[in-house]
């Protein structure tokens, strides 16, 4: 009666980053600014190390909307970039979905602005395809904690499974041994914690 | 084992505003009273601009729970409007569910005062008919989270897909080229954090 | 693929309160106290009401759990009363699962102290058996909102349908005109904003 | 030991609103988008009632800090506005404070975004010359709590003193015999719940 | 520099109760409404146990505001009543004020709705005039958090004591010995962990 | 539709442990450090008394993630212990996985640290290998509460049942004649409330 | 204009512990019970550490009120222990004000349950005599946030210090010199984080 | 009878950055670690920014406090360094006084970890030599909102200024034309709300 688990593997893995656009990001107020940041940013980290196919897609970039945040555009100079006309729902537009299609995966990685539209939206129509959803709560904003909750329910009802990027991380690695150093920057760099940790750990070792 | 993608579509969804009614309105305690006058004028404002169908109804307006918020009135002058002698469950009474089979509608968006009673009720009760039904929780609200947390636990387990005001303009529009004005009007009056957007837009390309 | 909907009927139900005991009460701290005597007091008036047969059950009441809340022996001097000599799970308990196999009802309406053991475990065992099991989860208390949520999360999973007292009672009588003056003074009695709704509509109408 | 009380009096006081950018209000977070524009619309509402001179002034409009957001301009659309070219604490700007000794009042009521900034810096300022200072909290926004509680204690140490908009409404207007309409159509347009009151009483006095 | 510790003293004091008035109730939402009847009620019981002088006051109680709660009624019959015609400050009335001064008390406790206005002008005007001001926080209610934080800090810095209905009741009863029972009872009457703390005593040493 | 309810047995049960290192720990704050050091003490103390199969497990402890905390070696002296070489997923790595299938128990009790990953990642492979799988939430943490949330949402889809300490103790001792005193020892170590309730009992009943 | 600073003295200070009772400690429900016995303890075990004389004392312990915490009962064996007959105010009753005066110090450190009656009461009346109060806000308890808010304004407005035990025990060690391991013990007991930094220091410098 | 307005001046201003430590951080639970993170270099930044001296100090730091995190000391490489061999005030180590003294500087702006302690002990001891001091709350860091807030009450008791780093760059700045880019560099740097301001604003001003 259960959801069988559906690992992340990084071979069959792709990111869509939907959104992330200065004029929608202040619109998020579930989450605070320079944790929403930073999470955003480690996404984007993991996607480049885990070497994953990754395509960056925007609403109605020339108006209110805004530009997508430039950090995203300078980690993925080569991304596919789908800067819609006028679907809202990102799988509307036939050339993001044909970028979609073109990577070859079947497991998504979703996150974006608004959760309950420009993640909830494309996402809802990949699982209706038969892909694999996987939502990046902590690096997806909306208006407040109640429209996210709404949201999360709705996503989860038809099939999404909820993550955060470290959990994304930590599936897609598999193994420390695979790379220490790789994975231990990642989190060095995004989580302060764990910088700290390394911090300590070093200067007594040295 | 998921539930599939139903979609909102304009031209089969409608709306129904279950009790928002003077008295009943000092009753919600889960939601600021700000926010929740401006998700129900919104929702309001987004049937009509969609022209879906809309009914209206209260329960006992003569007595301690008084009249339905004269706003929803201006509205929707021409709505049907159902002021229930007794059935706590709108579904119940026979002239509101005549009113909504009127409407040859399958998809119902329903909201109300309180969540889980006047909401939940008919809610239960159209999914056991076969409807689609959408809960817009921001324009429902009850005496405290708790109570609101039951009554969502309740309604997913039952089917019914919760959404918020702005996800639901935005499922029903598809593609802002239908009519950018219009939907930015609606976000405009209805989110600050838009209008703010929109001010510095227009004041930046005149 | 969803769960039908299973409505309370006044002439199918029975009320479980499970160990509402003075001891175990200053165990919960996942709601405030002055709300929580209100929320038992409230559905102790509503089965006695609805003259729904009720059960109370005790554990250890010799002990540091302490004796039964005096309010509730009072409400219902002639409920049967069962003081589990050890069993966790009241379910385990012949005594009480006569009782409530006595009763002839289907519906079983529980609520108790502490949320995660005394009113789970006989949850679970009731839909096991094939009861339709509604938990009143704002007259059960517990540790905190971590452990209320974790057994939230079991009992919806197994079935069970989460209400609140307001929602019981309002599901039970169906209809306003089977009684104006008696469900009025239930809401009066332990609605603060509902009695301040009937003053003011009293001294207007007077 | 304690401070005197001193009284708003509607003769002798000013309002100074600082900086309502629509660029800035983004960074607003200590309160929500809803609630906080209704609070600055009705001190806005209630200086224009109360006919207090009314001095309004931004700080770099013409960059990211975007224009004065444009209601209050239409609520005041003879008052002094000073647009400053780059001094923070409008207190430093000449043509600020002449506007304000040009009122020739001793009671200063002010509100702006941020908080700590824009609010606090001429409050103490005027605090410094012998100003009566009344800081409208409620109409006044900044990034979060912690930042908040910190600008009020410095405020508060230095003799301001704090309220909402609503208290000042009640201290100006001393009776409601003064003007009960007017009064009671402020509160109307900004306190829902206030509304309800109305509404439930025309309908039962009609 | 420090204020000095003026005790509250049964033979001193009185207690004025401002505007606790059906319609203003809904208005509060700083504390639960469960919690705030309860200390209200506490509030006049304890007036009444230690047999304060006491005081009832109204504001427009014809209108919207709504008439005070029956149950202040029914505790003091034969109380000071003054429905004020207009003035929002209740000092400014001179029945009022008379009655104050009739006490011939100089220690005044306050508790009232909403706290910023009808406890507060109050409280700074008797303290102006030299009396000592104790204001029942726990049985005043406002709008919201960020109000009655700023009310606090306008009444604390004018001299006033914050205390509860709790605290009171201990500062005038100085030794348990005076009465045992009767304190005992006002706790368990108001106070659910307490009640079932006796409870338990209660059942441990018959 | 519903999952069954499993029950757990303490001839049928085993715990894991999963990686609460000394470092791993301060990167939780989900949970207060006091309440969260109770819980996985608490967790340790009831395995130990159940005398279930108890396995330990720790990732990368000569790193930063630091050694496992003292007490829980100190409880288990000689339970298994595998210190893993880099696998994320301890189900990943063949000297746990025969660990836990040497205990020849069906169901699986989790605990550790962070949630979404040592958790959730073990969970979710023995349940797809047929296990029945109590998360221990209250002796689990991570980085905050949008995480845990997600990681709960995704366990429990996959059919994972989320428990506290509290309610697996209780479920395991069925009855309380099998052991007042070792029962109530537990409890009154851990959980301050019960330990006065015992207290006061104690005092009276000498 | 401003307070001078104080600074604790371990050769002039002195613990006063205020009814911390088994039945009392029910009432507290400002901070988490696991939290609170970790501070209480935290505080009794730096006093006997600095070797401060400590003054135990207890309301009504015969009666619902319950005996001291057996905990503490062990820690000072020989201290000063007056059980009151009947004062509210420990100061009220002689034989504990002749044990604060026979210490011979003139700091005094304040802990008790509750925070409002039980520490502010002799707070107050220490200080009216000339004695400097340092309060341990964090081993002092009410009934919530809303009463301890007001308590705390009420004693730093007479001049009481807000301290935490940790302040406490840093301002009288002064130097980490004067004796490293003790200090570190202390911390070590009652701060899980500073423990885990232990824990991981000594693995890698062993 | 109020504080003066002692107003921050650029060229009497000196930044003291107390034990910000790799292993302290851990400790630190009244503000999320990236939002922390970023004030503290933010405060950094705009210490470098506008050349105020500063000074770096740490305790015990080859014990397991850890070492000032490394950023600091890359920001900062020339600043005097003052690893305290034992003293818990930095006030009471004489290089550190005389490394404040040498500034030659009257205001003391203040930063550290654990606020009640690292902070606010040097903090009243500065004060009580007369020297300005300004606390950048939001740079400073402690367990929990408890003890911050019975920190912060000590410190302003005794006559320091609250203050955020943001605040602090904003009276330092006083006027933008002294530099405008440089001061939207540092609030791009460390706000991202701001950030996205300028990334649409130039956006559209290309």
């Amino acid at each position: 009666m259960s959801k069988p688990y559906v690992r992340l593997d990084k071979n069959n893995a792709a990111v869509l980053l939907v959104d992330h656009q200065a004029g929608l990001l202040s619109l998020v107020r579930d989450i605070d600014p320079d944790r929403f940041k930073n999470n955003v940013l480690a996404l984007a980290d993991l996607a480049k190390y885990f070497k994953l196919p990754t395509i960056l897609t925007t609403s109605f970039e020339t108006g209110p909307n805004g530009p997508l945040v430039p950090e995203l555009k300078e980690i993925f100079p080569d991304a596919s970039y789908i800067a819609r006309p006028g679907q809202i729902n990102a799988w509307d537009n036939e050339e993001f979905l044909a970028a979609v299609k073109a990577t070859g995966k079947k497991q998504l990685i979703i996150a974006g602005v608004v959760t309950e539209v420009c993640v909830a939206f494309p996402t809802l129509s990949a699982l209706a395809e038969g892909y694999d959803v996987f939502v990046v709560t902590d690096a997806s904003g909306t208006f407040n904690e109640l429209t996210r909750d709404s949201a999360w329910e709705r996503m989860t009802a038809a099939g999404a499974q909820l993550m955060t990027w470290f959990g994304v991380a930590c599936e897609l690695h598999r193994d420390w041994r695979n790379d220490i150093e790789g994975l231990g920057a990642l989190f060095s760099n995004h989580i302060p914690d764990y910088r700290n940790l390394i911090t300590s750990y070093t200067a007594l070792t040295k």
